[in-house]
């Protein structure tokens, strides 16, 4: 695994909890809105239900490349209209930047300082630049460059989205190492030819999460979190 | 001035002193290729001097958009034949890299690390995302995001590479700051309608510099440089 050059990190979920952070910004707002009743938790997943298919017209070439803000925006939309609220096109824009200010899980700070003294660190992540950014600002990301899907031009897990971040980082793709808390996203970097490393986010989708709660492949690293994957890579 | 949300940066010559840097990498070069008594600095110059050209070749459309470490590596091939020196490819290779390695004249941290306090931050080179990134890394320039030519797919002085960095980061061109040490990059940037700040760097080319010593327009800011920058913008 010396060959490896940059890590490349999943964000939603892996990084940052997304579900707790949208939820924190939909509470006032359902308030606001004259909803108080309803969960903001559940909205959150509603919102995110919507992430996969929206891509996936990009995925398609159905649609041409569209940044995940716009998406995100529409998306919520969709949702408001199902839930019957109706809210000012202003509330929603604000409402949307909740992707931008989602908290990192307790030990990626620390894990990442340590990873950064080895290796060339950059979110692989469907969101935008500037999603990307603001969340990094706010929260004090170590990332050496952002990168991701609006850089690569392609949505996970459409294989170009592994294989541009290689070649925009000048290297080959083994030398390159996808870490995610996802054995979907895994597989097809590993396909795409990328070193893998797992980590566990068991409550990612809340208390009652079912999925991804273990290492389904043999991937090149599992860690418990990413001081542990420090400490596995040697960094 | 208070509308502006994003500073981005021009980088070699406003950032860095890519002449000394060069020259720094090409001096072990001669001597290792039996020319010692060459002057490492016109032969920065002369690579230099291929810059514009071989970008020229993209901004008139009779190339494809084509990243800068590729270019650089073509420019240099020219200048070791002119200068008659035949080295090996991997040589080449290596010291192409030089422009990844550049150092940062000496108020860009205290200024970067006071302006970010304010506003987001990152440069917008016609430089490719990788060698960007390997400057930040090594020099510890704290962007927020790494922009420029290759997310904008454009170089400057096309409009495109200020108008879609601003579309990147979500913002309308007022709102955007081009901080450069040129005032033709300066020029295109208000004509593509951000706003301007100019910084002398009177030794870019060398002891007998004779452009760009002054603001040659009533840009936005004039400062002395990144320190006074951010006294001026009340960062």
């Amino acid at each position: 695994m010396t060959a490896v050059k940059a890590l490349v990190f999943d964000v939603f979920g892996t990084v940052v909890d997304w579900r707790s952070g949208v939820a924190r910004a939909l509470k006032p707002f359902l308030v606001a809105h004259g909803r108080p009743e309803m969960d903001p938790f559940a909205l959150a997943d509603a919102w995110r239900k919507q992430y996969q298919p929206a891509m996936e017209e990009v995925r398609s070439g159905r649609r041409e490349f569209t940044r995940l803000d716009v998406l995100h925006r529409e998306n919520l939309e969709k949702v408001m209209q199902a839930a019957g609220i109706d809210a000012a096109p202003a509330d929603l824009d604000a409402l949307n930047l909740a992707w931008h200010a989602l908290d990192p899980w307790p030990d990626v700070l620390l894990g990442l300082y340590r990873l950064k003294r080895k290796f060339f660190l950059a979110p692989l992540s469907n969101g935008n630049i500037l999603l990307l950014a603001n969340m990094a600002k706010r929260a004090g990301l170590p990332w050496d460059a952002i990168l991701g899907a609006e850089p690569a031009r392609a949505y996970k897990p459409d294989p170009r989205a592994y294989l541009n971040t290689a070649e925009i980082l000048g290297i080959k793709p083994h030398e390159l190492c996808l870490v995610a808390a996802h054995n979907g996203d895994l597989r097809a970097a590993r396909k795409a030819g990328l070193a893998t490393a797992f980590i566990p986010r068991p409550t990612e989708h809340g208390p009652g999460q079912t999925i991804d709660l273990v290492a389904e492949d043999p991937w090149d690293w599992v860690a418990a979190d990413f001081q542990d994957l420090a400490e596995k890579t040697g960094a």
